[in-house]
C-alpha cells in the first residue's frame, strides 16, 4: 500500500511538471516591464483621417530593448530576446498643440524564433491601456498579416530615428 | 642662464594650467553625449497658430539622465548633475499622419548650482540641428526669463509621462 502511494505521488509530480514545462504562459508574449526606460526609437502621430486610424489613432512611441537595438542600429536581424513597445496614447488637440493624453494600448512584438515561428520569429500582444489585460486573440490575423509586408525588415515597420 | 629658462618654463607651465582651470569650458553647458538612450520623459507637437510656433515649432521630445529622472519621479528639487534636453525635430504633416523631420536644435537644461546660480542653478545651451555648434547667446534672456514663471518646478516646464 505504502509503494502504491509513493507511486502515485510520483505520477502527480511528473504529471505538474510536464504541465507547467507546457503550460501556454512559455508561449505567450510578456509584459515588457520597465519598458517606459529602454531606449526611444520613434514617434509618429496618427490623425483623423488616416488609414489605420480607427486602430491605431493618436501619438504612438516606439521603445526598443538592448538587443532589439543592436539590430536597428545595424539594420541587421533582430536576434532572439528582442522586444519592441508599440506605446499608444490619446493625441489631446488644444490651442495649436497635440498632447499625450491616456494610454490606449501598449502594443509589444517580442522574438523568439522557435515558440513564434509561425509569424516570423515574432510574438505579438497588445495589453489594454494601463492594464495587463491581453488584447490580442490571434496574433497571426491581427497583427503579423499586416507585419507581413515588411519581411525585408524583419516584419518590423519602424527604423531608429538618430 | 640654464635656470632661468628653467624658471621660464615653469612659468609658462603654471600659466597655462591656470588658464585651463579658470577656461570658459567650465563654465559652459556640455553637449548631451548618449541622451539619445536616456530616458524619455514626454512629447509635445507645436503647430502652427501656437504661440511658441516660431521658436519652438515641431515635435520635441524631453530625455532625462538619470539624475534628472530621479526628480522628475519623486517631485523633488533636481539633484546637480541632472541634464535634461528638449530634442526639437520639423513636424513632416501628410496624409493625416505627422511623423520626425529633420533636427531643429537639441536644448539643454544642466544642473549646477555653483556654476549656474544667476539662473536658477541651471545652465541653457541650443545645438544647432546635428551640429554641435552652440545658438545660445544669452541664457538669462533667452532661455531663465520664460522658465522663471515654473519656479514652483524648479524651473522645468516638463513633467514625466508614466
Amino acid at each position: 500500500m505504502k509503494k502504491q502511494y509513493i507511486f502515485a505521488v510520483v505520477v502527480i509530480c511528473l504529471t505538474l511538471t510536464a504541465f507547467l514545462l507546457t503550460d501556454s504562459s512559455d508561449t505567450i508574449v510578456k509584459y515588457p516591464t520597465g519598458y517606459r526606460n529602454w531606449t526611444h526609437v520613434k514617434t509618429l502621430v496618427l490623425e483623423k483621417g488616416h488609414p489605420l486610424y480607427e486602430a491605431f489613432g493618436g501619438i504612438h512611441h516606439i521603445y526598443a530593448n538592448k538587443i532589439a537595438l543592436e539590430a536597428y542600429k545595424s539594420n541587421k536581424k533582430f536576434k532572439d530576446g528582442s522586444v519592441i513597445v508599440f506605446d499608444l496614447l490619446e493625441a489631446v488637440n488644444s490651442d495649436n498643440a497635440i498632447a499625450e493624453g491616456s494610454r490606449k494600448v501598449v502594443g509589444v512584438m517580442e522574438k523568439d524564433s522557435k515558440k513564434f515561428k509561425d509569424t516570423g520569429g515574432w510574438g505579438f500582444e497588445g495589453f489594454n491601456g494601463d492594464t495587463k489585460e491581453r488584447i490580442v486573440k490571434n496574433m497571426y490575423g491581427e497583427c503579423f498579416s499586416c507585419h507581413l509586408s515588411q519581411k525585408n525588415n524583419d516584419y518590423v515597420f519602424s527604423q531608429y530615428r538618430k
